[in-house]
């Protein structure tokens, strides 16, 4: 039950012309998770006339921007599409993505899942040269470098890539140039980005289940660095010529991905599991039933009493209505929204010491409630496990987290927050063994030991 | 994943005159799960003058069909709420409930779920009188009977008894009629009905997940042909002068309602977990893991997984935001929404036999699909097995399940839709252990074995 | 430029089966000036099924209720349109019209033009008799005595002809009944009825204007009491059996009607143009110039100036885009409506004596801002002509007019009133040439004289 | 009844604080009859943070694009307005105005009525800068010029008046810059733009009428190449250093603006009085009757009649309903738009030899329904006298007329065409009587003779 979640990216390029708005339609539906704020999709028909990008974007789930006629009005084999998260402030449908533009060179499309460390700097540099900016995002500022640097290159791909060497973060981004279909991934490959295949289509995605649930297969995952380039002729790959060590996002992992996605070849579920192996070989507890925050508690849990042998059980009902458009009506002060979103199964718990397992604890405020909850419901014992280390510091690399203030970790020590949440005992998992739920693929922990890898 | 609903009610009065549509908004998003289709709130002010009843409807999500200034802008102390289930045909706003009418004493609102078998003769005698009728819906029908009745008579719940004696089906009857909540429930007990309360607030609902999720308590269960009237003064109880049988329906604990309710004392999580433990015991497979089809079918899997000792696993994934508004574009033939709905989630089938369970099956296409999925998953052997007996007959008492001609198990052998499916093997509960799966309540089964309680 | 308005009724018959929703569209756009508030439109197929009336309606313009895919959507060659007035208070979309119904014989869909000075007893006997009403509207009254009359007689129109004999009030009704197309028009002849024709269609409509406008051609005007039927074997008459005396409304000559209507075969035009010389002739002035206020008072300006040899001109430009939907920001205080809707054109005025008709003085205050407009434009004298008698009591026949308290004219004397818009002079039309207006035509005038015929 | 139609522009800085978007509704909705294609409106507070500009814009009228709620969610004192041309193509919400960026500077809000004849060429060396388009309007390239100007010179007028070297064509354009408003009219003076006060408030607008029905009053027009800045000190003024020939467009005069507004010191409907007259004594006839097509054709008329004797009547009724969302149902294709629109009252032309006046024709196809419906209705002789003289050139200023081949002017004789109409004679007010219907200002027409000014 995390608070905070991510932007999705897709693009695809069909080779026999056929219309792809459909596919990205679906691919953002897939991909819905990570982003509830805004959708927006760009196509256009490579064999149309040049700069003729169709764009179509606005507020709310993929769903409720578009229908079926808008799907079908968008016309083109080539394209690409962006679910955006939910941030506080700077909700505004200017900053929805795509980006299109026209520029010297024709029209260009761009989204993106990230954060540039550098876009303030990068920005102010446009300014100078008379750039001017519609909008407060950095997918813009993003779209600025490459267009400068196609004024003095040969090709798109080279624009991107000059531009890549002097952005600053961690980006997944993909680009549509009517004749291309692009993507490059940050030099640490902190965000994800993966290519599929169906039948004459290749496909670019933020995660596996958006190429799989579209019918597609996997090819394989975008290298930290590379830059793939999808033309009439195929694909060609080239990198961004900075020499990093790659630092993947762990909470990809421990949260934001769907548990049915494999990112950069480690399945979102098995470490799922295997963060609450850990757990439970680490910070055992005496108990009866172990049990899982849906959604993404649910895999960690089922670890945990695997490895335990502690009884595994489903004790949460989730109302997945309860949505981003849920309001909490004035009037009704008494009813609680962690309450109409989750609720627990009468009858299991009751008279039971329980294990709960959660992806994080953020304020406290929702665990808070949960445990509450589960007392209410019988249990006489309530042992919280938490599948990630402790959230001390905000994410540098595009992962919308409160400020430090924010973090009740961050503020107090391990025994504070138990008492805090009205918990029997707390554990989180150890950060020495992050390294273990990816299975040794190197992560970015920044977040969790301000060691940051973008310097 | 059965593909039918039902309607859902609400109803509440609130003694200290505390506006209830926001308490009505929250309980109809517990009870979303009942009916998609439309959404509709009255309410009225006790204190206020008589027959001032303001009513909100419209067609979609709860949260689609209010917002936080319509909520606001329904001022009253007493309501009913009601969400509508989607049907092929006669999807409506004029059918979407509370239906509201001006007559002979004031006004009055009704909402129902369920089916009113006499209803067209009703309606002929009705129109016999010069009653017009706005809508085709049995609500209307249900009020003409109850306004009529009340011009010979003292008082509308004196009336509802009337009328309710020449009521055929089952039926869950919310009224507010403007000083007074009325609940009535068949005979039957076909559909259920509960009572709760939370500080002065006396609750009515489908479900007792309503109840708590709103922070409620549940007092007690509605009985068959029992009236409850809510005053000022306080509740009110007298039943309908028929002696039957009771004939709960089985299908509110084998998928209708939430896992986290209890109706007429009976957990629908329990009913589930026996009918899983049932089919272990009957219809046994070699396997290496039980998994279920989320979400009913999950606790019907726990339940088999235990009574068989195969370990339980978590092998799908279900994306909640591939609703009813989920359009499937025209270009993206290759799409298929089963596959976008519902994932496996890869490494866990892989090279293991498995036994899927799931609450029914109803034409059998979507079984063949989620059994083809998990053999391209790597399942080597998928063994079904079904929590609820054949559908041999369509239902009489108001649940939208298709004609006979399109219930595969009225046309063909298990061994037939076995093969159909593709599966390995398959097994539904036995008839006899229906009542089992109940704990000993009766159940209606008409269709299951057209013993029809209502003749 | 008056205050209030009236409802435009429109039905048509296609005796080929063609569509007319799109006629009605037509028709009810040519009527638009009766009507603002609310548009609606009921059709059917004499040659489907019994009973299928397809109704859509909104509030709005035609334009805002209507798209070229409802209009388009809605399937039949039988039709009535409608539409409604604008009242401060009332104003739901349930009270908008067609009413359409499903009664003992079918369907029937119900249009009304008027008002019924005895709905209030009706409705108490119809809900004696159980009958319930949805809205607060007459038409459903109106309906209601109809079906109560259809259950004990042999057609429609006869139903249609025993219910007249109970209504007491002014009105012009369209019924489909799904074969037929009734038009009815009451004893007084108070509100106008018209029949015509456009190839094999059979047209009723409020106004020749919206018969002409479509391309058809007038027959001739319904004459009062008269009930007309088209059926597939053509048309036929009936009439009410009462005994009244004519009363035509005088105000559907002075400001509903479109100046190019003929109704009850007098021309608005020429009867505007005729109060026009008869002010010339009984109030006359020494000016310099004629103007008349948009668009009703330029046909009676027209006649003071022929008449009096005062040369006319065009001294006002009126924005039309100052419509229903035109909203006074409260930051701008200082905008005025009148100012926003009509402007005085400069030069015209200046150093001028003129005379200004406009066609009613309601509450004075618009007046007032007209007579400072044409002053603050250089006008030296401004003599007020009013092309109708002071209005003195409100009227009882369906016209939307102020409560006496609010008619200036009721409670102030002429000169009162002449300082109080602050005009040089004032003068009404005379009483006693009010019959010259209608050339003859028997005219009802309760709200001048206090005289009803509907007794 | 001209087929084409203009921007309006709308500009309003308030010294002492008060919100102006309100205002700018207001005087928008006065310029509403220069264009229906979309509105916009950006304000912004002088005393609030750098570079906050609010913007709103959508397709349609103003009421349909403004709500109480936006406009009076729209907060600050300094704002423009806009309203666009319906144009057949590039009707798309990206190139509604204002266009508002963020630059160097911080921020800009700009609009603009008329047409940039080199705005390709501007475009290209932008674009070689690596500036990017988001939509494909002129206004957006204009906006560039400015703020790449900026990077150069020291304030925003500067910038303005360097910029405005280098555009060719006819425009009026208004920029807000967070603290000042600046107003910018081309050289030539083609398009109008006009200064006015209410109170602390100095407006701009393209009319006079707009300054006048907001309350306010006229202070001076703003002179051809004037470049206009009003900042909390007061209102300074500068002019583009290019020295060039004014060339007023006569069609503002003919027929794009109001009749009550004055332009250049010329009262637009003395202009049209003034045509009248001229086409009374060059182009007599024989006649009962002199008529004019509203709206624009009405004064023209009155200046034939006065001229020559011949009465003047009002023949024509126009139904302001029938607007830019009115929609020809496909099932209605016997009713005409034309009639729908016009049409022509009883009983005034019968028998009659009529003169009737309209200010253009382009392809006739209108002017020869007229004719007919004059026929129709008794007309015995038409006589159809031209306000301006024929159409034979596109405008290569910013007036949106058919291509050449399209006019019929263009293609055909005056024979042929009267002809065509239908009419019995037909004559266009004289090329060399163009000056005197505005008074001796000069004015472009390369619509008429191909001499274009800009060159």
């Amino acid at each position: 039950m995390a608070i905070h979640e991510e932007c999705g990216v897709f693009g695809i390029y069909d080779m026999t012309g056929r219309n792809v708005a459909g596919d990205i339609y679906c691919a953002l539906t897939a991909l819905q998770h990570r982003g509830q704020e805004s959708a927006g999709i760009s196509v256009c028909d490579t064999h149309g006339p040049m700069g003729n990008i169709s764009t179509k974007k606005g507020m709310g789930l993929v769903s409720e921007v578009f229908t079926k006629e808008t799907i079908e009005g968008q016309k083109g084999n080539l394209g690409v599409g962006h679910v955006r998260y939910s941030t506080t402030g700077g909700s505004r449908v200017e900053n929805a993505q795509p980006i299109a533009m026209n520029y010297i060179k024709g029209s260009l499309a761009l989204v993106h899942n990230g954060n540039i460390m550098n876009a303030a700097q990068l920005k102010e540099n446009q300014m100078y040269r008379g750039q001017a900016h519609y909008t407060s995002s950095d997918t813009e500022i993003l779209a600025y470098e490459i267009i400068s640097e196609r004024t003095k290159c040969g090709c798109i791909e080279d624009a991107v890539k000059l531009a890549s060497q002097r952005l600053r973060g961690g980006y997944a981004c993909l680009i549509i140039s009517p004749r291309k279909l692009i993507g490059v991934r940050d030099p640490y490959g902190i965000k994800p980005l993966i290519m599929g295949k169906r039948g004459d289509s290749y496909m670019l995605a933020s995660e596996s289940a958006a190429i799989v649930s579209s019918g597609g297969e996997v090819i394989r995952d975008i290298k930290p660095g590379e830059i793939i380039t999808v033309t009439k002729d195929g694909v060609k790959s080239d990198h961004i010529p900075l020499d990093v060590k790659p630092a993947h996002c762990v909470f990809e992992y421990i949260y934001f991905a769907r548990v049915d996605s494999v990112i950069d070849g480690v399945s979102v579920y098995s470490s799922r599991v295997r963060a609450g192996e850990l757990l439970a070989k680490y910070s055992s507890a005496e108990a009866d039933l172990v049990i899982g925050v849906p959604d993404s508690g649910l895999a960690a849990a089922k670890g945990y009493a695997d490895e335990s042998g502690i009884p595994f059980a489903l004790a949460f009902h989730k109302n997945s209505y309860v949505g981003r458009s849920f309001i909490k009506p004035t009037d009704s002060e008494r009813s609680d929204a962690v309450r109409m979103k989750l609720s627990v199964t009468p009858g299991i718990v009751a008279g039971k010491r329980v294990v709960l397992i959660d992806d994080s604890i953020v304020r406290g405020t929702t665990m808070r409630k949960i445990v509450a909850m589960l007392r209410e419901a019988g249990a006489t014992e309530v042992h919280v496990r938490v599948s990630s280390p402790p959230f001390l510091y905000p994410c540098y690399y595009g992962t919308d987290v409160p400020a430090t203030g924010q973090l009740i970790a961050a503020e107090h020590s391990v025994e504070e927050v138990c008492k805090n949440i009205g918990a029997d005992s707390l554990a989180y998992l150890r950060l020495e063994d992050l390294s273990e739920v990816t299975f040794g693929l190197p992560v970015g922990s920044a977040c969790l030991d301000s060691n940051c890898p973008v310097s």
